[in-house]
């Protein structure tokens, strides 16, 4: 049966940018399930009710429904264990949920800052007062003042990537010789960036640059083919 | 055959401080290993000639010699495979490399910082010098400088700890449901404090307190009862 997955849409329905949609949408190909992508904006709060909460990813799975990327990823793994795992086992688990922490910590600040004026102009008009105020509330500064400092925003994340690179010298994916989600999950920070902002986050000569290609060639260049900007701009 | 490892010593044969020594102790003993630890010194480089370069953690386990921490670890499990393993499979083990070098870039330099001059102290006299002036090249300050904001420094600490909490809520070791080669490289930070250092650098309503209480009570409370402060002064 086809997995339904709302998933966060700006202005235009094929941009496609929530860096947990993207775990959840890479997750979901991994596992090789069948899956239909339903657009949805952060004013359509009726959409997901059937869920008990507000927020996307939401997945349903025949009668079950399911949000938060972690629990959705665990689900999957419990629910088709059949099919490629996500995690490997509990120590392999474990480890992800602290490259999840990491990357949440570490990874996504910088990134916000360095796209977050180019998010908001992607937004469907319906969601962009709500969004406007909401992230003022959390940052604390306009949205234009958080994200003055897009060179000191690069040089921050570039780095908090220091210790993924000698893993990704060393094996080509995060999770080793295969993907697996560890790599999902740091892959969501940059296609977040990509679908709404032109700005070259990496170097090509850095370890992170070609993951991110092999992230970006897996399952037919699905994620490549993806709404967003080049890379390479 | 009892493995031979050569352990960095302070002016007590028995204050052992070396956080990567302190990883290959605690993987011998999660591979229930026979060893004899033999106090060493940084300037003790003919002992440790056999291994072909200057460095402790070194092995020798029969005709074979190792040195490198990571190294140690992934022969441990090699070689003796029917033992607990340090790393179950390429994917915990990729994820474990992630770790260690988010280990020794967020939180060793904290540390360092933290108990440098109380290492300078507890070293023996003919190290002093050697450490001194390598020491100093390296952080471009005097050991002194280096460790004037001890509080600063251990703001950096605890706030470099952030991605790994949620884990030690949910499970008792950053390896999961056991403790692994995980476990012992963050361990090993802590472990290097306690041998020369009354430092609190833990507050115990930190989960990461709770964790390296767990750690310090495996094997027998075999890292608990080595040459150390106390944890809570």
């Amino acid at each position: 049966m086809t997995i339904r997955l709302w998933d966060l849409a700006g202005a235009e329905d094929d941009r496609r940018f929530s860096p947990y949609c993207w775990r959840v949408k890479m997750a979901l190909r991994h596992k090789a399930l069948e899956v239909e992508e339903i657009p949805w904006r952060f004013s359509e709060k009726e959409a997901i009710a059937f869920s008990g909460q507000e927020r996307v990813p939401v997945i349903a799975d025949g009668e079950r429904a399911l949000y938060d990327s972690w629990a959705i990823a665990e689900y999957l793994d419990e629910a088709y264990p059949d099919r490629p795992l996500l995690m490997g086992g509990d120590e392999a688990r474990t480890l992800t949920y602290f490259a999840k922490h990491w990357v949440e910590r570490n990874l996504h600040p910088p990134i916000l800052k360095a796209v977050v004026v180019a998010l908001y102009n992607q937004l469907h008009d319906k969601d962009r007062a709500y969004f406007r105020a909401s992230r003022e509330k959390r940052f604390g500064a306009t949205l234009e003042a958080y994200g003055a400092d897009r060179n000191g925003a690069l040089v921050a994340l570039r780095g908090a990537l220091e210790p993924l690179r000698p893993v990704l010298v060393e094996r080509p994916f995060v999770a080793g010789r295969a993907p697996g989600y560890a790599d999902y999950i740091v892959f969501g920070a940059f296609q977040w960036a990509r679908a709404v902002s032109p700005i070259r986050l990496l170097e090509p000569d850095d370890p992170v640059y070609a993951w991110r290609e092999r992230v970006m060639d897996l399952f037919g260049g699905y994620a490549r083919n993806a709404k967003g900007y080049p890379v390479w701009a």
